[in-house]
């Protein structure tokens, strides 16, 4: 309601109003179709209709959406759902189905001070920087943050996600592997987010090795 | 990990490599923090603590995410989760937990085309627009695709949501109705969404009514 078009004055409207609200069957509702929905927000948006008692159909949007995470909750999801089904592994992170089909795990194990720094709850700022800012404070910060990309290479040398490739280039210096990212949820193919893993540096090119994300739209 | 920093040689890395992967022992894990979450995404960063057996602790990160809805089961979803539990009605507008706390429900009912159109999935385009562009083509479009605004006077006039009050201020032009937005889901101060109802109109000003959603930031 809220990100809407902007409000109009009473008069101008009393036409467009659908009529008087009424409670909401969901018991009797039809499903027509789903509108859309977004795997990120975990969210979708379903047309319905209602049939009422002498047959005629009324429409009805229902959003529907997963509840969030509860702070106070996490400590005893963790106890009760112990069974991780194990779905991928690669260095230190994996992904996990825990028997609750509900909820997707991804486990940084072991993980240094830098991982947890990554995901901690930051405070974000607006700052004016300049290019001798970015040299000699910014650029300096990035390269003491970076992360070992062991998992790179065990993709490369085929050590970890071979049965994931989708596709290879064998190519001396322009090969690349191609395989999903770990983000992807494995069903959705709206949010297959790709890696695209170039080789050169393994085989022995002096160019930079280069890690792209695409996003198949659908 | 392929949002984090730009990935590096690998002679540079492998000083701040953390170590061979282990399997991961959910069920000896002990919750340290949680790092951050997101309610919008439904997902939680958790610090975990491994716990050995000679009693070392090592970190681990636990990415948590509710799963997507799948499109194939929303019909069965909606069959077998009958009992929903009013939570808030305004209007065509209501919210709803179904028997399953693991979803929440938005429901506009009964919905016109409108709505419909607004929550089907859109292709998007970047477009040039000049002015006269805005005031001959878009103007008119957002115009003829306004809404009802019925549920901002139901909450002005006291005929629903009156019990969700947060602050009124009584002044005749420049007083205003603060109440929770639709979208906030009861329990997270962190997304807790405000909408500002100004009731100048009411009042007989000659000003426009104006509705404002101000987020309260942890």
């Amino acid at each position: 309601m809220a990100d809407g078009p902007a409000p109009k004055r009473r008069r101008e409207e009393a036409e467009a109003a659908p009529g008087p609200a009424a409670p909401f069957p969901l018991g009797s509702v039809r499903l027509r179709r789903l509108l859309r929905d977004s795997a990120r927000e975990k969210a979708a948006f379903v047309h319905g209709q209602v049939v009422g008692p002498s047959g005629e159909e009324t429409d009805a949007v229902l959003i529907l959406e997963k509840t969030p995470f509860q702070e106070e909750k996490i400590e005893e999801l963790l106890r009760t759902h112990t069974g991780l089904e194990l779905q991928m592994r690669n260095d230190i992170y994996s992904t996990a189905m825990p028997e609750n089909p509900e909820i997707k795990a991804t486990v940084v194990y072991p993980a240094t001070e830098k991982h947890l720094q990554k995901y901690l709850r930051q405070e974000v700022h607006l700052i004016r920087e300049t290019w001798e800012d970015y040299k000699s404070i910014t650029l300096p910060f990035i390269q003491s943050q970076s992360f070992s990309i062991q998992w790179v290479y065990n993709i490369l040398e085929k050590k970890a996600e071979a049965d994931r490739i989708i596709h290879e280039n064998p190519d001396p210096c322009n090969g690349f592997v191609l395989v999903p990212d770990l983000k992807w949820n494995q069903n959705q193919v709206c949010l297959l987010l790709l890696l695209l893993k170039g080789c050169c540096l393994l085989r022995g090119s002096t160019e930079e090795m280069s890690t792209f994300v695409s996003l198949i739209a659908c």
